[in-house]
């Protein structure tokens, strides 16, 4: 049964929903020494650990023409469809985030600009096994694609026949990947930080990944820039008494199925509907395949939270800054404005969270464990990288020369003021 | 004597340019036990270290408006100018980086967007000693306050009698910081992190500072969000035979008078250049007052590389991807699209790098040891986080309903495609 608790200016709420986090310690020096191992042997490592933790034995780790075309050939074409409309939807509304160069002309000829460029060589990294999902795939390569990286490069563990699973690799092909090379795990993020004979060198990695791959992720930052360190996934459902229990407690155990660690929250201003939801995920979670993950998760990280007033809600919500927020009230747009932090916005009735996990568009990369706070969802932003310029005149500079000088002289750098009086030295 | 070298294709630039590094190995348990501490102990901790490191024995951390009107009254009047004009310049820059929220309107009154909120809290922290520069509260308050960020807190250390030096404390009020706090090392990067009795904990940490504070941003990291750990300064100057060897020499200078680690780098299509500039390097040398410091960072860190043309220099300069990079060329604006990788750029033979460390306008926070292949100047964008939402219609759930049931049941989550179905049960 999912825990209830009545809202009070005196609830420790970071104390009563303890976020769980996924533990790294175990495998800190297996993945240090997979690191180094690949970093010396590069391509031989790569076939030994496959071999080892993918039981294949493979000739070649890069993806074929052929067979992506085979992919193509076999996937449902049903799916085929759904994955062409959900990359549609996606490159749409990640377009909107493409940023222009700008500058500023001022007195003299002087002017002062931003340039953006794409970080030129990405990596992507898809897990295998049954995390293997298209949709990781769509969602991380498209705003690379359209930031204009010149190489997207995307690492996937190979199933133990050797293969990729097709649905992956049309994904990839209709994202605009460039290469794919069948390598997963702690091997893979080493390859793209230090490349090897087949794999090039990346400058930024990112994508989900088991805790072998987040560890070696955090291991190689600095060399590498990477996205994110993600912790167990959220929701927060805001409800008002016009929002229907049946689609309240679906939309909780969506989220309590993806891991034990999930937390599905609701907070409700009716305790009629918190009484219903509690009732409600009794009898779905009998419903679910993934019952079991989706039981541990609800009773021990779900909570339902009664408060007196929506703003009350919202406070709770801008405090918890969940990873996915569901405003399941009447009037959504009323309360969007106020909310400060959140990954992703759910609005009303009629949007469920799994949309934006599949099609709707924005990115489902998200900020999680309270980070939206300081982070976002995955963008186009995280694929740039801008230069400021600056261009003086001969005029402009003898303008503003006395006050570098005075500045510089302030700070006692007094070199920094010589290279602008050595330019008016006759 | 600075090392001069010919490029060419065989040319290992990695190996010939190696990089040093500041190295934190030695403060790791120090730091350790300060942030324990902090957290532990709060505000007594805080005036206990202070007394230890700063050798002062403060009543109060917060710097009250009391100080604030003094240090406007003693502060040399003309610097006040030149810090009036650097933040105006400062300001009109940053300001072009705003973003707006965006909003997508699909049929069946489905629509998307984008939201940008500030990060609410921030914290920054700027050196004491002979470090402490007005330019860095400037660089790094402005553009949190044109993010909208509510509580700008700052930290620095206070000097021996207790106070803060005058040009601090004004350069702090013109930018808009909120409130200040004298604290300093990782003390302070504790109290950002944790908050104490007085000290608000913050959700980001930015600005420079020493070995210590380095490591407490790197330790804090995760709970908060961080700008960088700044490696050493650098400045990478591609010079045509247009170029003055008085003043590219003296621009080196600039630059290596920060730190016996600071990297000068010359790349030049002219032999001739390249031997006077050598020579300059010499004669000016000799005149500076960090002498010391500057020859042995031009002596071990400095470089001239002579090319054969300019785009083999733009090559090197794009592998090398400078903090900072002078055009010191005839025609900077014909280069400005080739290069990829730099943080801020410096165009033609009268921008000299301190005009974009005082007062150009753009950030002086830039991305060093190369890792402007993936990151950017500090700016607007990184006090801000973006949320995305999403609306749908009843009828627009009901189009795409099918959809989303099979691209979630081909992930084999179907509690996903359930929160879909469940809305359309009848």
């Amino acid at each position: 049964m999912i825990k209830t608790i009545e809202y009070s200016e005196n609830l420790n709420l970071e104390k009563e929903l303890a976020r769980s986090q996924f533990s790294y310690d175990d495998v800190n020096e297996t993945v240090e020494n997979i690191l180094k191992d690949v970093k010396k042997r590069g391509d031989k490592a790569l076939f030994e650990y496959t071999k080892k933790f993918d039981k294949v034995d493979l000739k070649t780790l890069e993806v074929s023409e052929e067979e992506i075309q085979k992919a193509f050939d076999t996937i449902d074409k049903e799916l085929l469809e759904v994955i062409k409309y959900s990359h549609d939807n996606i490159k749409l509304f990640h377009e909107k985030q493409v940023r222009n160069n700008f500058i500023v002309k001022k007195e003299n000829g002087v002017s002062l600009g931003q340039i953006i460029n794409p970080i030129e060589k990405v990596g992507l990294y898809v897990p295998g096994g049954t995390a293997a999902y298209p949709s990781t795939v769509l969602m991380n390569a498209v705003p690379a694609k359209i930031a204009g990286c010149k190489e997207i490069i995307m690492v996937t563990p190979p199933t133990s026949d050797g293969t990729i699973l097709p649905s992956l690799l049309v994904a990839a092909k209709i994202a605009g990947v460039d290469r794919i090379f069948k390598v997963g795990g702690a091997q893979s993020i080493a390859a793209l930080s230090y490349g090897t004979e087949s794999i090039p060198k990346v400058y930024k990695i990112v994508g989900p990944g088991n805790i072998y791959v987040a560890m070696a992720k955090k291991m190689v930052y600095g060399e590498v820039s990477i996205d994110m360190i993600a912790g167990p996934s959220e929701v927060l459902i805001i409800a008002d008494d016009s929002a229907n229990p049946v689609h309240v407690a679906a939309d909780l155990l969506s989220q309590a199925e993806h891991d034990k660690l999930a937390a599905s929250i609701l907070v409700t201003t009716s305790k009629e509907l918190a009484e219903n939801v509690a009732e409600q995920l009794e009898i779905q979670l009998k419903e679910l395949e993934r019952e079991e993950i989706a039981r541990v998760s609800i009773e021990t990280q779900g909570r339902i939270i009664v408060t007196k007033t929506i703003d009350e809600a919202i406070k709770i919500s801008n405090e918890i800054a969940p990873e996915h927020l569901e405003l399941a009230v009447s009037n959504p747009f009323e309360l969007l404005t106020k909310i400060k932090n959140a990954g992703s916005i759910f609005m009303g009735h009629n949007t469920p969270e799994p949309l934006g996990d599949y099609l709707a568009g924005p990115n489902h990369t998200l900020p999680t464990s309270g980070t939206a706070k300081f982070s976002s969802p995955l963008s186009v932003d995280d694929f740039i990288k801008k230069s400021s310029f600056i261009y003086y005149s001969k005029e402009g500079l003898e303008e503003v020369k006395d006050k570098v000088i005075k500045f510089a002289e302030s700070e006692g750098l007094t070199a920094h003021a010589r290279s602008v009086s050595k330019r008016f030295e006759k």
